[in-house]
């Protein structure tokens, strides 16, 4: 790997391991979105901003965003970015990284004298982790016009809605047409892979081909909470037999599609709740939440008609209703932009770094922000592909490599986007 | 039913409802043990008991005891009570009738001018629901020799021990041979039924034969939590899946056993949880507790060597470790005293009652009071069987009559107990 990088390793390091820090100490590394450490992260980050010249906002749809004013500001913005939100006890790079990257190549660009002539923009998208409310990438959602009214009624176990807690962290659902953008040119994202393939094959850099689509489905079953010891098995209207067998179906359904190749598929059950949730009580009350994920959006049809058909009959058999079965989200898979993903490929081959074309299997922010402008990702490799754990790891050469291919791509497109424009102008 | 009965069924029932008024409002009915919800509850009923004319105290295993001193002290204690804790979201009579009745008993003995030679206790039990310290009946074990070391030492979720909540709640856990009783001649509970054969025959009272023995079982599975959309299903170590597939097996194991007959057998999976808990995040835990009763304690041995064999199994098609099968609790199954059973069959005829014999399905105090005294039981009918539900539903009348068969049987006890010990003597 080349060490002489067009920007400071260490100064980027320092800020991810500093955000780190700004963690629930008992359950190391959470930060999740719309808490009081989250707030308390944004804000460090805030001054951060500030400390490297950039102007300091709080869009319409809870973004933080840092700017930079080009010199020919009518050519529109560049912007990198990613998110600080953490699932529960997650780790210290997913998203942190990619933030920390683009304010390190502000500084970069300061250090070398730099003045691109597009704006340059680093934003912190709002919840692009799964939120207390039911909703992922709810800062890119409303930068992108995907947040709807539907989205915003959402509401978390305490019972506040997804629209009051906007509000709280500095946003504005009611004004969310300001956040919309038409104005950005290119968005480029840095994140760790969450995977082995870099690791294993010792590459410093993947450009992402694509990111997968993603199903996110409730399934509530109800039944009746009565005495474990009195009710006879025969007459038990039992919600967790329902639910425990839905969660075996999905395993069985998902492993049969991934089977069957070459396209990438994945199906998980990661909550189930009980309700009441007592050991002498016959549960009257399942929930979980189905996550599919796949390259191709026949895969994610079959498997939800399956899984639709099985979990009805699994109620039937438990004598419980199967009192919903309700898509939270539904994304598509999205190709990533072939004109930044060459960017992004000559830069990590001027810096002598190793590349390859990946998939993501993740959901990112690029992914919405690609319905509003060009955008792409470079995965950095990450320990034994660890991530949304306290173990999650990338070196600190590994994250700086990926920042100076940011760091390429975006003095790049400063100046190729420029004739581009001039040409079609 | 006969209406004219030696209690003020009235007086009865408002105890029973303004208890139930103590309740989390988000969740009626829920008062659990060791909760400011619980201490509040007590302390009525503390005031309750002297108004009625008792001494009353908190023993050294945390029981609320009411008491008046007989005649002649030394023939020694007729008890009577119950509990005055619920499970979450549970009902209004489960335990609290008959605390209620007890102290109604000691009300009407005064109102007709009888002095007991026996002495009279009125027991509120700590803790007979499944507490947050994963143990039920804290206070009828104390009282029995039954609460060790081990125990004291089991964790809430916040991170308390039992053996502080106890201090906590007036009790004295290096002082439990103080709770230790040789002193008590007989113990009377009334039940809610928490089924449905009495209301089925339109009987009045239940004549309980013997208690369940119940087994409870943690299974703890330990996999590894890794992301939802990049970990291939076949490199996953999902925790969840092991669970649900446990149970599963519960389930089907627990009919087939119930359905050989003729003994009585249920096993349920109550509590179900999962960690981390994120809709992207492959499970790495996964907990649940097995609830199973039986009046054949060969039923249990057989369903706990199929399902230690099958959770085994589950864990290995997972690719994850069953961390623990750990048993939290297992009492055998108690008959009760037919001495005792005779007085309430009696005292049910007398007042023109209709009763029969039924064995009981949940555990009660009665079930460790066994250890120590002769021991019996009344059911009374409730509404459709519920229980541990908020509608949980006894009649007044129900109630009363009920009642009136404890009382019709502590003077009958009062009388007989004082023959035999001077027959003995």
């Amino acid at each position: 790997m080349k060490t002489n990088l067009p920007l400071d390793a260490d100064r980027l390091w320092a800020d991810v391991m500093a955000l780190a820090e700004i963690t629930d100490p008992a359950r190391p590394y959470t930060r999740r979105s719309f808490t009081t450490l989250f707030l308390e992260g944004r804000a460090w980050l805030a001054q951060r901003f500030a400390d490297a010249g950039l102007a300091t906002r709080i869009d319409a749809a809870g973004n933080l965003i840092g700017r930079i004013e080009g010199s020919h500001p009518a050519l529109g913005v560049i912007a990198i970015g990613s998110h600080s939100d953490t699932v529960p006890a997650g780790g210290r790079f997913d998203g942190i990284a990619g933030v920390a990257t683009g304010l390190e190549i502000v500084r970069a660009l300061r250090d070398a004298g730099i003045r691109p002539r597009h704006t340059i923009e680093i934003i912190d998208f709002l919840a692009e982790e799964p939120s207390e409310y039911g909703l992922s990438c709810v800062g890119s959602r409303g930068m992108t016009g995907s947040l709807d009214g539907r989205m915003l009624d959402l509401t978390e176990p305490g019972g506040e809605q997804l629209r009051d807690a906007l509000r709280r962290v500095g946003g504005d659902p009611d004004s969310l047409d300001q956040a919309r953008r038409s104005d950005i040119r290119a968005f480029l994202e840095l994140h760790i892979e969450q995977g082995i393939v870099l690791e294993s094959r010792s590459l410093d850099v993947g450009i992402v081909t694509s990111i997968v689509g993603i199903r996110r489905i409730e399934v509530v079953f109800q039944g009746e909470a009565d005495h474990a010891g009195t009710t006879p098995m025969a007459l038990r209207h039992d919600a967790l037999v329902a639910a425990a067998n839905t969660v075996v179906s999905v395993r069985t359904v998902a492993e049969q599609l991934a089977a069957e190749g070459p396209d990438y598929f994945v199906a998980t059950v990661g909550i189930l709740s009980v309700d009441p949730s007592g050991s002498n009580i016959v549960p009257g009350r399942g929930r979980l939440i189905i996550d599919a994920r796949t390259t191709d959006p026949a895969l994610t049809k079959r498997f939800v008609e399956i899984i639709d058909l099985e979990s009805i009959a699994h109620a039937a058999a438990a004598r419980v209703t199967r009192a919903s079965f309700t898509t939270l989200h539904d994304g598509p898979p999205v190709a990533c932009d072939t004109n930044l993903r060459s960017a992004l490929r000559q830069g990590a081959r001027d810096l002598g770094l190793g590349e390859t074309d990946l998939p993501s299997g993740a959901g990112h922010d690029a992914a919405f922000m690609s319905r509003i402008c060009p955008s792409a990702m470079i995965f950095v490799p990450c320990r034994a592909g660890k991530s949304h754990a306290p173990e999650e790891w990338a070196d600190r050469e590994a994250i700086a490599a990926g920042a100076a291919v940011i760091y390429q791509a975006v003095t790049d497109l400063d100046r190729s986007l420029t004739v581009k424009l001039k040409g079609s102008g």
